[in-house]
């Protein structure tokens, strides 16, 4: 098939080359024009403007918008929209929140074009491995783009098959699902972002329990002086935790065991706090990943006006002066 | 009444104080003989040894151990034991953990020895408001130090009287409470503390959202300038949340509205953490009171090991490199 | 002053009466005709439409709306402004959300009027204790409708002076604190009701250990049967944690102490929702108050579909049936 | 090699069978005389006493003791101890506390005996994938013993090496590992059941969210119906969450997706408790932990205290009535 990708940063040169690999035809364009020459070079048709991009591409026309979330992606489906004809799809691959997806869904329809939402997830590894696609938008142009969505995807690969899936969606099982309409694609990938954040935040307080058990503040009787890169490879093997997350974590602290190469603030995107929004939306309880986000937002401050409250009022009802030392950690009132 | 007084620090010696000040005669020791002599200025009877306080004392003895939870008050109660006759009652005021009290509660009585447990609470502010006293013991014990119960609790005061207490013991509403047998004293106390800090960790992050809502990294729509001394203020007259931890906070931000005079290291004591540890024990769900003792132990920790697996993770599947800069707070991946 | 009430329900009404009380003439309206009867027989002017309530007032006039947050207080406000002139003033003592605030006092500003937003504390209590207001507008605009929020205040009674507030504004030691432009007032009432869940939920959680301490399921050595209506009356005097909320549970705890009246299911309103995405736009952690939020999600849903999703992880990996009978709290795996 | 297997349960059996399925020699033993038969039918040796077993085994002994945690274990051990001759071995490969560990490593060195501790992981899979072990005990020990572990290990399988591995103990890598002395390896193993509370939640309000996005309570313009069995399937291929976890999350939701099968009760053991324990001794937050504990505590629960505490409040303090209906999630104060 015939595709224009718009957005060559990491994620959008990899799927122009995932799909150039598969054998489909990229149209790509960057506002950074290296970026496109460099993906003209290995096979891609460089276009230099989004009316160049537009005139490449043959009707029905599918667009892959990969670029940050937020104005940028607004802006540039805005003036794409404006450019293709009746019938033409827009993808947008990146991570929109998916009230924006909706919206955009119903003002596309109005205009007579398709717009299909995609929550893409692999990361750096998705060039490899194949992209987990979570898919918005109607069931005909989901079906139109199936190729493309075929080519990005992981694969079956020699992952077991699930007993008792007869029957169910076979893309599904090829790592590409069709969600629902506008929307529910992004909302998909939102949810499993926000489960990432949780499963990592659990991954982390455990072996901070476990390195912390070395530590020089116990009673001697009670430590234990644990290598946490070997704990984290041995679970990769039988273990009820095993995980690509854990599969990380052993590389990780396989090359650096104290992860001194880290000061431990922490980023967050939208899609973990549009999941607790989310939650609170559906009145449906989410502690565990409300508190991996909040991990998150304490990990970049260094010392919150809440813990300068905590010692102030200390402070006045007990006349307690606060703890001393930078990690008295065993410290009592 | 007489009665011995075993520990002169902050909390002993003012109890020594308001028991004087209601016609008691105490008999005062502490390994610290200027603490001693400082009280016997006071009206006390000084003893230098726990052989001249047992002396002092007449039989059926008492004596009130006022001295920091652990091996101190274990040995102090040890020693006073030997030297102690059948019928006289050790009272433990401090802050021990309530096992430890059911176990020294069944060893003393082998020794035809009485064990009182008594949770107090009131701080630096005791001496003058009275202390809220959460008793353990036998009723007859507890009924014979009565006078020295109803001296140092607060009495009703001005308090409004709380409707259909009617027929219900009378010396709760006076501000001390007989819990139930050796134990039960330490352990409403544990949960008081328990519940303290859930209070506060709750008055401390609702004036952390207020005060980062003038945060010059909001859209300026967005943000509000207010005063948070006046917030705690205001709410001390008529609101819901008005308490005395937050007339301590009014003070607190009076007096200094950036809390500039305060790192944000704040200790805990055995209390807090026993309190979840009970809950475990009874399988009760106690995730906001945890989350009060999690929140002192993450503020006496500049980057703890699992903010930095965090970003090793994302780094091993997204490159991404950690948020910059000491305040970061809106950036995303 | 002359002043319209729109809305005489329960906190409407009351608003109006403590306003004549005063010596305030009231204009009132409401839906509900009888309503506006009932409340001409206690003194105030009847207006059983809003264009007889403008035709009531003299310019420049003041209206208090005091109806349901969201659709109906948008759409009275909106039928108001329509009726009003330039330089009147409408007051939403409501629950709005702060960011409707925002919007409605910048599209009535552009109309000529003006708009202040009242967060109004003090529930059914109010009428008798005055309530606690926090205030957001135009500085001359809140100067002007001082003798209305002087009356609704709770004054400084005999709630002790915080020391070091020489030279702040003496408005909010009598109990209303103008916050900030338009919006600030509900933000900070927004705060106050996360801070109330906050502190309500510690003080469940901490009885909930202690009545759970009598538990038939616990091992007999380690069980106290503690009257829990009494700790919270003992509380009330001297303890670090007495409040008005422990002063209402008391209350609840002597007429109730099984509580049997109950069956807790737990309702919550937009400010404790709103509260924590406040936080999640800030980047500020809010454990405390998103557990207590969720805590009440959680009491009205019999068996989530998450953990009926955790019995069947737990089945698949290791066999396990799910743990039997209603109240089964130490099973073990 | 030659070894005693007491307890015959659904986990020591299938470690006895993969034992001999690699050539060892199994000595059997349980109360059970049925188990014992049917384990002599597949090829052990019978022995239908502790004497028996002790004589059949050749010294230096090695009994591998899988029972349930606690007094059953205890005395199993005790018993066996008074049996065995020096330099014999008792292995616990069941969930034991890890401080039992450490004082019965100490109390069976003092007799000439030695003491490893084994974790245990894979569940009713471990007989086919093998089991991941994380031992604890005297070096010399656990390699006279390394046949057995590695027998029972996975072994290193088709998972991806993890680079930078080289020069560190390969027997990490084949799915066992020498966590350290007497005590660290039910450490490591009680910290991998935490974390695996903590993992399951997470998927579990994931999950919890998807499937509430098409709940009837929500305005239609808001609800998503997504099929959550396809939602687990297409997550295990390329994304960042996948995990062993979620292939029998995937396997459970696609022959029930609608899990009406379960109920929701969810049992835990006691390493969820304990490793909460430890991170307090450590003082180590765990939010994500405690809150996963904490959902298990409350799914067992109907109507706990807490809940009709807050209840009670609101009542006091507004007049509310509670919640009405089973499931109502929007309702608002």
């Amino acid at each position: 098939m015939n595709i224009g990708v718009v957005g060559l940063g990491r994620m959008g040169g990899n799927i122009a080359r995932r799909l150039m690999d598969a054998g489909h035809n990229c149209v790509v364009h960057d506002v950074d024009a290296k970026a496109v020459d460099a993906l003209a070079g290995e096979g891609a048709t460089p276009a230099h403007s989004l009316d160049e991009l537009v005139a490449a591409l043959s009707a029905p026309r599918a667009v892959w918008v990969m670029l940050p979330e937020g104005k940028i992606t607004e802006d540039a489906i805005a003036a794409l929209a404006g450019k293709l004809a009746a019938d033409d799809v827009i993808i947008d691959g990146g991570n929109t929140f998916y009230k924006d997806d909706v919206r955009r869904g119903a003002d596309l329809s109005s205009m007579g074009l398709h717009y299909v939402d995609v929550g893409t997830s692999g990361g750096v590894w998705g060039r490899e491995r194949g992209y987990c696609l979570m898919i918005g938008g109607e069931t005909a142009v989901v079906e139109r783009l199936d190729p493309i969505f075929k080519a990005l995807a992981p694969g079956a690969g020699d992952i077991p098959v699930t007993p008792k899936r007869e029957g169910r969606d076979p893309r599904v099982a090829e790592g590409y699902m069709h969600c629902g309409p506008a929307g529910s694609g992004h909302f998909v990938k939102m949810i499993h972002n926000g489960i990432e954040y949780g499963l990592m935040q659990a991954y982390a307080e455990g072996f901070d329990i476990i390195k912390n058990r070395g530590s020089k503040e116990l009673p001697e009787d009670r430590r234990f002086d644990i290598d946490v890169a070997d704990v984290a490879e041995v679970w990769r093997r039988g273990s009820v935790v095993s995980s690509w997350l854990l599969d990380l974590t052993a590389a990780a602290l396989a090359g650096d065991p104290g992860l001194d190469g880290f000061e431990g603030r922490v980023a967050d995107s939208g899609e973990g706090r549009w999941t607790i929004e989310a939650a609170i939306e559906e009145a449906v309880p989410a502690d565990v990943l409300a508190a991996a986000l909040f991990a998150r937002f304490r990990s970049r401050t260094d010392h919150p006006f809440s813990d300068r409250l905590l010692s102030a009022m200390r402070f006045q009802f007990g006349g307690h002066k606060e703890a001393a030392g930078p990690e008295t950690k065993q410290s009592k009132t």
